[in-house]
């Protein structure tokens, strides 16, 4: 096998195709072997039929040198991509006593009988290996053949997942396919466009002709994904190329690795010891939800109050009347009121607000629709920012929830000597 | 063109390789397509390099009769895409001088200046179209040539999707590709498992051989698309399945279409002309996010509190302290507390609460981690109701917001006499 193999994944399902649900094993198995320095060269869905499966498998096959399938393992009748790799590739199927056997004690434990179509899972390449199951019927398939590696994998994610894990990725480190331990750096950065960032860092990275670079924006939020495809650089060098970036990026890098924005104002509050609380009005939950998501998020997180009318922004989280009256209820001076107010009424000693318009009505001259006012609250000082997005009710809900996370985050950092290093990178 | 068009979507994008985002073009395209009528054949996704894209876009030309192209078409020195397919198909690119004019307009709202990698962004293919960018830079690109349609749409969401619907979509109807109306039923269900639905809808669908049906579950709903993959029943027909299947669901059914749980309960009590507010604590804000996501929702949602802490469930929620004490917070008792107590401080007619242990932590012997108490607030009676979920933190959040609001719409229905019938099917 040549020094970086071709890896593609095959896809089967109708239910990919026409618009139910997400590929997640796509980004699943990407994620697995991007980790272990392999990431996957092309992917494809495709229908369950048999000159598709075969049409696609034998380009893919020809083209790739590790072919991985997902799906089509089943008992049903139509559940054929097993035979049809098979008769693509020429490869004979034998049947396997002790699959039959386990399906069968499998279904003992759960009351259940082997019926004759678990028959049809029993098979496997003759030269083959079989992956077992061990959390549903269908084994996994691998063959060796031509110098090249076919992986045949479950549909269902409770099955495929372990399978992988304990068994195919063991075995391609083993063939030195993949590495033994992580090979990408991600950086994450928010509140400066996708542009800036890959400007700001094109001079550090043109240095180095190895290096692989990814960038993915969600919502105000740019990630910087390196690592080395054709496998020049190591790990320790992505680092240290990572750590120069960092320093470049100064206040706009946010963590390495995953963390969500919340996860990171969370922990400088933690490490302060000190407490939160939300009053948001068009975000409507989703800043008191972003804390909840982080598990022991109580320790920070005291709770929060969804004014969505103006009688709860007075009664419930102190807004002074004359606050609404004199600037209404999307203004800095209400974001103001609220951070301050509802840090006072949940005797939290920081207090963070959003009001704004999230679409797809409301909005006046002065604050057309997207336009929202943020609110600070902290033992230093209060302070209000007006941003203003563009795009769907749920887009601009969700990218006004970041830009409040992201601004308490710069306004947090300030006043620590330390910063935030944990996450990631050292993992 | 054959009478059923091949369809073929290619995604160029590392990072949908490597495991940082699911491929959400897809989804949304499958859907898009499959609404009306021609659901995609196959879909593959690759990396942005020439070969790569030349030898994919090839295939893909020689293959099938529509190939829609995503991302790729930015104004950076790696989006090469609408380079590279032009060279793979021999076409000549055009500068036009309006795209730039565009770009400039755009730009100076923004007080930004065009640089000069925003011209590469101005060409289009001899003989085809340009497809207009109402939230960013790149144009979209559509060719005929060959008894075939190219179809290039930029990789932003924001961007890709209103171009599709109100320029590709009406183009591709013009020409009989595309049917007028919509192609499918969805019926959606919740509170009863997949296998539940399929067995009894089975009786049904086993008399329409020409009937396909797609079940796709998510966090406790169930939706099921009926269509007809060979064309033989009309969508009359399939609506007339449809409501036959409907009836059979009885109180199971929630809507036809894409309606949320929270849109139905929203309508319910918008008919009512009554108001709702939420106090929530394990599922910290989403059941407020599922509110505050409709469009005008303030006209039934009046606001809500993320009790998080004990404290604030008492001085913000009004539960009485003996609760707490007695029964503690993860009870039915304080749930019915909450609800009551949120319905009263907030002046609102229904109040719903949700209380429990989200995970990985707390939980005792009597509710351990994944219990959920669900609290209803009504001006006919209070009721509890305890559910369980296994699973991460965020999937017990979102299948307790669920829940909840499956809860609540049974309980609104009982107390009427018509049922809800929009959503969808109709329209």
């Amino acid at each position: 096998m040549s020094k970086t193999p071709i890896i593609e994944v095959i896809n089967f399902g109708d239910e990919l195709l026409v618009g139910i649900r997400d590929n997640s094993h796509l980004v699943y198995l990407g994620d697995q072997l991007a980790r272990y320095g392999l990431p996957i060269q092309r992917s494809r869905v495709i229908t369950d039929e048999k000159t598709e499966i075969q049409r696609a498998f034998l380009d893919a096959w020809e083209h790739s040198d590790i072919v991985i399938t997902t799906g089509g393992l089943g008992p049903t009748a139509d559940d054929m991509t097993r035979e049809n790799v098979a008769e693509a590739l020429g490869a004979e199927l034998l049947f396997d006593q002790s699959i039959l056997d386990a399906i069968e004690a499998r279904f003992k434990l759960l009351g259940r009988k082997v019926a004759k179509h678990h028959e049809k899972q029993c098979y496997y390449f003759s030269g083959g290996e079989v992956l077992h199951n061990e959390r549903g019927t269908a084994p996994g398939l691998l063959l060796r053949r031509d110098g090249k590696i076919l992986i045949m994998l479950p549909g269902p994610t409770q099955e495929l997942r372990p399978m992988f894990e304990k068994q195919a990725i063991p075995i391609l480190q083993e063939m030195g396919v993949l590495s033994k331990e992580q090979a990408y750096v991600q950086l994450r950065t928010c509140g400066v466009g996708e542009s800036s960032v890959e400007e700001s860092l094109q001079p550090i990275f043109s240095n180095h002709p190895g290096l692989t670079v990814a960038y993915c924006v969600h919502y105000g939020i740019v990630d910087v994904r390196l690592s080395s495809r054709d496998g020049s650089l190591s790990l320790g060098q992505i680092k240290e190329i990572a750590h120069e970036a960092r320093e470049l990026l100064g206040e706009d890098f946010v963590c390495y690795g995953h963390c969500s924005l919340a996860d990171v104002v969370f922990h400088e509050l933690r490490a302060l010891d000190r407490t939160l609380a939300v009053a948001e009005s068009c975000t409507g939950g989703l800043l008191c939800d972003a804390f909840t998501n982080i598990p022991g998020s109580s320790k920070v997180f005291v709770g929060g109050v969804v004014c969505y009318c103006n009688d709860v922004k007075v009664s419930k989280v102190g807004v002074p009347e004359p606050i609404l009256e004199q600037h209404g209820a999307v203004s800095p001076e209400c974001a103001i009121a609220m951070a301050s107010g509802i840090a006072e009424r949940l005797s939290a000693d920081y207090g963070i607000s959003v009001t704004g318009f999230a679409g797809p009505e409301g909005g006046d001259e002065k604050n057309p629709v997207g336009t929202i006012h943020i609110g600070y609250h902290s033992p230093v000082g209060v302070w209000a920012k007006t941003v203003r997005y563009t795009g769907g009710r749920m887009d601009v809900k969700t990218r006004a929830v970041h830009a409040a996370l992201d601004w308490v985050r710069r306004k947090l950092r300030k006043y620590k000597i330390e910063e935030f290093l944990s996450c990631g990178a050292e993992d």
